[in-house]
């Protein structure tokens, strides 16, 4: 039987070895933590790798990122379906182990991380969706949702910001079955941390009402395993286990330096490595007693087992608890969400409302809610400004667990990233509101649910100036584009309650990327349309008025300049030029049509064309052409109140009319 | 003689005055902070309204800058230039009171505060400026620098990540001039903050190292002047002072909840108010007596000029040390200045290197460094990654006050706030890197340094799939596109060694707003250029390779993709085609050239055109119209060896001929 640390230093092997194979990588962490690791995975881990999938599996996540060939190492020793070949193909092009971990591309791995301190925040959205989602359907005597979320972090991860919003939160919400795993080996990229980070990281955790658990010795098995039952013990409060590790544990002349964070080795020093180690087998080669030892796929089928028996009582005495429950974990819409949404679309154009699309977005959440209990809403401390809450909302707390809503304070980054991991454990479809401006603040978690096609909704209202008063810091003017720039994330920005409502639909279908659905503060306009435009607009871009011949001119609009190029159009068609209107509220859906598609609504005959839109002008010149205008916002806006801001910066019927004028 | 308390009501009347009157804006945080603020304001800030500029003021920053009101009303009172019509017009459009402080708009307002967060970092940027500068210039029995930065911060400024990456920093520098004044009064937006954000800030922040004053009265003048008087003994850790206020303190029904946050009082509370407070004035008029209190010029002008005569005893005796520390104040560069950038320059346009951009920006900085000690560098951790480090660095800690460069730890968002504040103190260039993709963590620091005009630097490498094997996560692909559509910043791409010598002299020479300098992980062919070519490129844009006769294709790029281009050019020429190559290393230095200038580099008769850049194509569509090509990325990049990625993502020398023959 071999020993822990034989166990550990096939991790540390594996990793040396498809860093040196790659010449490239970051050898130092997954060799500080493979006894850690070790213990977890072999120790206290509940998961199948026979079934990845299995819902009841503890999550567990790495978010120092860079440590990936640690997490490859587990899932290729513990079973998963990694094999040797995927590890000598460390970091080459389509792998299936990609210099960070990537969420989709291998199977086993939870969660995209890398940038920083996101995975930690993602591992408090999981575990806020285990809690969650027992507290929902966990009957007395049927327990069938009830596993642990670990995460490993670094000092990296606790020197970003979005540590200590992640932390903050989970210890007010007390979650309990929250376990991270501290790597405190004292190096970053730039040295000894001494000089740039001198933080009591145990007593700010404990400062956000964490269980701490310090000065762990991370490479004696014996004290790792007696924290992690510590802190399975705690069932109130999440809790942080400080493991005083060293980096790049075994290359003898290397380890406890930053030389070994991010470079390989060389073949010297894991030559030496493999002498310190007692490590004598070729590289990629584990003998067969150490894959023996590690295979958790025995245990993993009997826990999945043991799990399913537990739910098939369940099913028997709750079958439509059951239903619902094989239903959210799969991610499918319930069987009423199609009449909903039809009834829900046309009720809005039969409405015909004046009202804000923030006002809009609310009621298309009191529409889909009630068919929807996946729906977790929640804000970042701008739930009466976001419209987030609707009239199925009940918040979570430490003391509610089983709400649909949650008060995230002033956190955007953390509530976005949090959102990513709520959906990644699955059974939630999440939404989370702002002011547009600061999905800036969140900016990177936007990109990482793009990358690994994670479906959160994010709610950015107060999308222009039409925010007024309060001014450039938060009037949008450049968030439209950058948002269209990031690929994988669909940008919704309507122009009334009819669009608001389809926006929302888009969002929910959608079950392979982020979406940003974009709200306006003040009143719109609604427009007419008949039933075949209703149903164009689900094609993100389409005619919304027409001329009665081929066009001379189109405006295209989005959002709150919508009736404004309605109102231009009207203007003009009485001094009788041929004019249409497209209103354009999704780009990337739009462009996902088919060219036939494209060119009935934008005829390539017709050059002349004005893109009208409050923000930066930079995404419409590839629809208007050197032929073309742009009327936008190059600038910052200005504080106050919002018509004399769309008046002072030309957004009038008159300039329009004007410069459709001079184009003609 | 009026009381303390009589003071503050001057605040708070016109803070619910001017609310009421523009029917929108914040009155509880001013109503709840006024008292702290007077205790501050008449107390213990040494500054001179008279003066507004004089260099050895103490700052002050409103981190909660909802709070907008207060800071007028203390400007407005202490005798700035901001009179009461001007408090009149709060929010309204073009008058000096927007709904959020904005430098530049208001004579003694230091920063543009209202993003949450941000204000505090900027205030630990002040701190480190102030102490810089104090052992940099300070001889013994000359102290000329010697001033504390405070503080105001809100609930909302803790919940944010950006407080944790400012306050660690801060207390392992050991700030001791920073002194925070915390508005505990328990309300956010959201309501009630106990139910998402139950820590135990004061705990937090003796865990990284401040000094804390826990439980005081925020409405006890003396409580406040006692705190205040610790915190300015205390010479060696920042300190924060937990104030225990009543949001809208002094409106009888609204105090204490959140509706007295974000929205008026409402004429009846104002009322209420006002006989609450014993505060029988009109709206808009302070007793001259309450006037005559708060002026702060007579004290004012007596210790600036206690301060000058100091100074002019400084100059008697270092009269080089003077006259540079009064250069640096002005923000004026060095008279060697012009003459070290044209040699450099020349230099390296001679030298011919093919080094990787990133070297190039460690070789302008060597250059350039010598004659500017103004310069202060440092990175995320990512100093051997992004060569901020020259060879003129000396590292800042808490033992060595004097340095020129810091490491920042892994705290982007942190760092650019914090060099935000730096600038905004005076005496120093700032600049920071990280990798491009990891300006997203950092974002709204960019916006608020572009809004405000702030000359920061933003160093940001490893610019594309360029960066390789670190995959998607670390690869930037749309960040050159939401860099450039963010107003007021001007990004660089360089091609090569010269072009990045240029774009350091364009970052340091801008005294009006941002610069993103954005340089590759690979190395780069120099490109051969006569002198006209070479003083052509501080124009952003410019014609690099011609054609003999006028050009039938024009091909546009950027850093690395200029190389190929070239390639592409010189092998189209060879097939007898007509190619310009235009390299276009900043588009908003271009686009602000004459029309004359942008025409002859891209002359409107020459439609067909090829733009090229490793990332997100809607920039271009711009510069290529319909009837051109853009060769860019708009998907995600993968993990694999850079050359592999360009070469799968079909940025070659043949694709490229052969969108080109596909156009001719």
């Amino acid at each position: 039987m071999p020993s822990r640390r034989e166990l550990a230093n096939a991790i540390r092997a594996l990793s040396m070895d498809a860093v040196q194979q790659a010449n490239s990588g970051h050898p130092g962490a997954p060799m500080g933590m493979a006894d850690i690791a070790e213990v977890l995975w072999n120790g206290v881990l509940r998961h199948n790798p026979g079934n990845p999938h299995w819902v009841d599996r503890d999550r567990f996540v790495l978010s120092n990122g860079h440590a990936s060939m640690l997490l490859y190492s587990l899932l290729h020793l513990s079973g998963y379906p990694l094999d040797i070949d995927d590890l000598r193909d460390f970091r080459q092009l389509h792998s299936k182990t990609p210099g960070h971990p990537e969420y989709g591309i291998t199977v086993g791995v939870e969660t995209t991380t890398g940038p920083l301190g996101q995975g930690f925040a993602n591992a408090v959205g999981m575990a806020l969706a285990e809690r969650t989602l027992a507290a929902q359907f966990n009957r007395a005597g049927h327990t069938i949702v009830d596993h642990h979320t670990y995460v490993f972090v670094g000092d990296g991860c606790l020197m970003e910001g979005i540590s200590h919003e992640a932390a903050s939160l989970a210890g007010t919400l007390g979650l309990g079955k929250l376990i991270a795993l501290y790597d405190d080996n004292g190096i970053s990229i730039d040295g000894d941390i001494e000089g740039w980070f001198a933080d009591d990281t145990a007593k700010r955790f404990e400062a956000y009402g964490w269980q701490v658990i310090r000065k762990v010795d991370g490479h004696d098995p014996v004290e790792v395993a007696t924290a992690l039952a510590t802190a399975r013990a705690e069932t109130t409060r999440p809790t942080l286990i400080c493991c005083r590790t060293v980096i790049g544990y075994g290359a003898p002349n290397k380890q406890g330096g930053h030389d070994v964070h991010g470079a390989p080795l060389g073949r010297d020093e894991v030559a030496a490595a493999r002498a310190q180690l007692g490590w004598s087998h070729p590289p990629f080669v584990v003998p067969p007693e150490i894959y023996a030892a590690w295979d958790a796929r025995p245990r993993g089928a009997a826990l999945e087992g043991e799990w399913q028996a537990r739910f098939d009582a369940y099913r028997a005495t709750f079958p439509e608890l059951a239903y619902e429950f094989e239903r959210r974990s799969r991610g499918a819409l319930p069987l009423a969400w199609s009449e909903t949404v039809q009834a829900a679309v046309a009720a809005a154009q039969a409405a015909g409302e004046n009202i804000a699309s923030r006002a809009a977005s609310q009621k298309a959440l009191n529409a889909y809610g009630p068919v929807l209990p996946e729906l977790f809403g929640g804000s970042a401390d701008l739930t009466p400004s976001n419209n987030t809450l609707w009239k199925g909302s009940q918040v979570v707390s430490a003391a509610a667990a089983a709400g649909n809503y949650l008060h995230y304070g002033v956190r955007e980054f953390g509530m976005c990233a949090v959102m990513n991991g709520m959906a990644l454990h699955g059974g939630f479809i999440p939404y989370g509101g702002t002011f547009l401006v600061f999905s800036d603040y969140a900016r990177n978690a936007l990109r990482v649910a793009a990358l690994a096609k994670v479906p959160s909704v994010f709610v950015f209202t107060h999308d222009s100036i039409g925010l007024g008063e309060d001014g450039p810091t938060h009037q949008p003017v450049e968030h439209l584009a950058s948002l269209r720039v990031m690929p994988g994330i669909t940008v919704w920005r309507p122009c009334d309650a009819v669009e608001s409502m389809v926006a929302w639909q888009a969002a929910i279908e959608r079950r392979d990327g982020p979406s940003a659905l974009v709200f306006s503060r003040q009143n719109l306009p609604h427009q007419a349309r008949d039933a075949a435009r209703v149903a164009a607009i689900g094609r993100g871009g389409y005619v919304l008025v027409d001329s009665h011949e081929a066009p001379e001119l189109i405006l295209i609009a989005t959002g709150s300049e919508v009736g404004l190029a309605v109102a231009a159009a009207t203007e003009l068609a009485a001094q009788g030029r041929r004019v249409r209107v497209v209103s354009m509220p999704c780009t990337e859906v739009f462009e996902a049509q088919d060219a036939a598609y494209r060119e009935a609504v934008l005829p390539p005959a017709c050059r002349v064309r004005i893109a009208i839109e409050a923000g930066a002008t930079l995404p419409w010149y590839k629809y208007v052409g050197f032929d073309g205008r742009v009327i936008g916002l190059d600038r910052f806006g200005e504080s106050a109140p919002a018509g004399k801001l769309f008046e002072h910066f030309g957004f009038t019927v008159a300039h329009v009319v004007q410069v459709a004028r001079e184009l003609l």
